[in-house]
């Protein structure tokens, strides 16, 4: 009988329990509030952990989907209690690697195989076929990775080794990630604003996402989203991030490692939000103060 | 009668070449030596332009595969007085799109269409399947189509608009490339270098190439690389350039537009062959001169 069990059914979450009953597994979820969505298309929705515990039978695969930081621990607190000896929880979120170990390293102390399961593929992935990078003791591996095959793309789960290195793996995914999108990002903004007036931009990013050595699911996303909006007029300049660009620009730093291009598209989004930034004010008083440089006034 | 004529039977060239032939296309091929691999593959090889041209009916299609710079220009002095009224000559090459411009202009006035068809996809793509962005008018875009389409992936041909746009936006292209590639060679130095040791570099390049947001052509070819040579041991850390990033990045700074990863993707590679760095020097001296901080004597 195959089965899951995920806490936390918000974007990635519930995506990957409608793909988990599509690959024919029984899926119990565990959320604060119903989601009558996804009970419609068969995903047993409870809403304690008793309940969800006795929808699976042990070893019990659970996978977090959840967001990082404390909720994890507080979550693995009220569920543990009820799990068994050899049962496998997953922290499928963007945990911190540092906090995965020593998550593991209690858990092991109850008998309970826990496992970094660094995720990736957006939503789309989530729903169709995600990619995992899974760190932890080949045990809990075992338990798990016939569930980790059958939701990811063919070829698109691999045990990264010691507990921790899913994450840590991720991470590093991630600040790649940032870096490869400033990349993008600053190529459409020369296309767009560079000597050649009119360029068809989403023709271009269709053009490159053929046979160019361009070609990536990051430009397919630019494609996306020029054909739904040819300027990306809609938007405000302003771009967040989650964690773990930090944590891996913060990782380089540690082991004096050049990371400055992915660095600097963590610095871009920093720049992006600040609408008054005081180092540009700054800059502008300098160049008054040594060059009487006419300066813009609020 | 499909036909097609290339002058430069090197890496690109070449490869297109035999495409070409395997595309059904009458393909005559003009180079400086004799190409025995090509002529056995079906190309014919001419060494002077009066073979070449007789070889092709018009309107004729010619494809130039050539180092960028006076080559075109001399090449183009040559071959003219033999072409006919509405033949079309394409530069396949990364030549400088103002260079192009001119280019067309020219040849407009013996009434030959000149269209600059930046090519990407590397060698592979040349002999299975390119990506062509093309700018030049559209009666010679007319002529020219269905043989670019051919050598084409699926949907790997646009035409990006007036002479001189397909290597402008084939310029900025390869700053992409440059600031892809540096943000996955950052991330590589991370997993090589951070505080895990021993994860397999290219198990982690495979599973990010199946279903992961950073999956991409680069990402496949990071991992084609490492397959060889799991830690990239037998290659110095050294890394030229062609001319197209250095042009993308003086056009940056033409327009003001902030280009702060690609062009530093660019620096990196300077840096690269600088085994003497005057900047390292001078800052180790700064160092000890304000601080008395021990410095290493050659
Ligand atoms: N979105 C992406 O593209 C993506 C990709 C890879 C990884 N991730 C990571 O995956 C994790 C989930 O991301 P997401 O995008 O799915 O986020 P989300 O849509 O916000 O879902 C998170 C879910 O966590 C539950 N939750 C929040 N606070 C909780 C608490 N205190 N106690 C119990 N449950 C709580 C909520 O579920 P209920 O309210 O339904 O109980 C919510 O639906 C995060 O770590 C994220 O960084 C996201
Ligand atoms: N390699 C790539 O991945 C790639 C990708 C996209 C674009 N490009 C561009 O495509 C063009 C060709 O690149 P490639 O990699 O094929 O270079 P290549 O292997 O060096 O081939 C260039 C060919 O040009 C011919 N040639 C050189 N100097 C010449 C001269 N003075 N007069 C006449 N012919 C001359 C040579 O042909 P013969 O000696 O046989 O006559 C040589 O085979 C370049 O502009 C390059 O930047 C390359």
């Amino acid at each position: 009988m195959k089965e899951i069990g995920f806490i936390g059914l918000g974007r990635m979450g519930g995506n990957l329990a409608l793909h988990a009953v599509d690959e024919g597994f029984s899926v119990v979820g565990k959320a604060r509030s119903r989601k009558p969505e996804l009970e419609e298309m068969g995903v047993r929705v409870v809403g304690d952990y008793p309940s969800f515990v006795k929808g699976l039978h042990p070893p019990r695969v659970v996978y977090l989907s959840l967001p990082a930081g404390p909720t994890i621990d507080q979550v693995l607190e009220e569920l543990v209690p009820y799990l068994k000896d050899g049962d496998v929880v997953m922290d499928g979120g963007n945990s911190l690697y540092l906090d995965s170990i020593r998550r593991e390293e209690t858990l092991r102390r109850s008998g309970i195989y826990f496992l970094d399961c660094g995720t990736s593929g957006g939503t789309g992935g989530a729903r169709h076929g995600a990619c995992f990078m899974v760190g932890g003791r080949r045990e809990g591996i075992a338990v798990a990775e016939p569930v980790l095959k059958a939701l990811a793309v063919e070829e698109g789960y691999v045990h990264t080794g010691v507990p921790g290195s899913g994450h840590y793996v991720k991470m590093i995914h991630n600040a790649v990630e940032y870096g490869m999108m400033q990349a993008i990002a600053e190529g459409f903004d020369l296309l767009a604003n560079g000597s050649l007036k009119g360029l068809n931009l989403r023709d271009v990013a269709h053009v490159w996402n053929h046979g160019s050595i361009v070609a990536s699911f990051l430009m397919a996303m630019a494609e996306k989203a020029l054909e739904k909006d040819p300027a990306l007029a809609a938007l405000q300049p302003f771009v967040d991030d989650s964690g773990e660009g930090r944590w891996a620009v913060k990782e380089a730093l540690d082991h004096s490692v050049p990371f400055v291009a992915n660095a600097y598209a963590l610095n871009s989004r920093f720049a992006s939000r600040d609408k008054d930034s005081m180092a540009h004010r700054m800059l502008a008083a300098l160049r008054k103060e040594f060059g009487e440089h006419p300066v813009k006034k609020k």
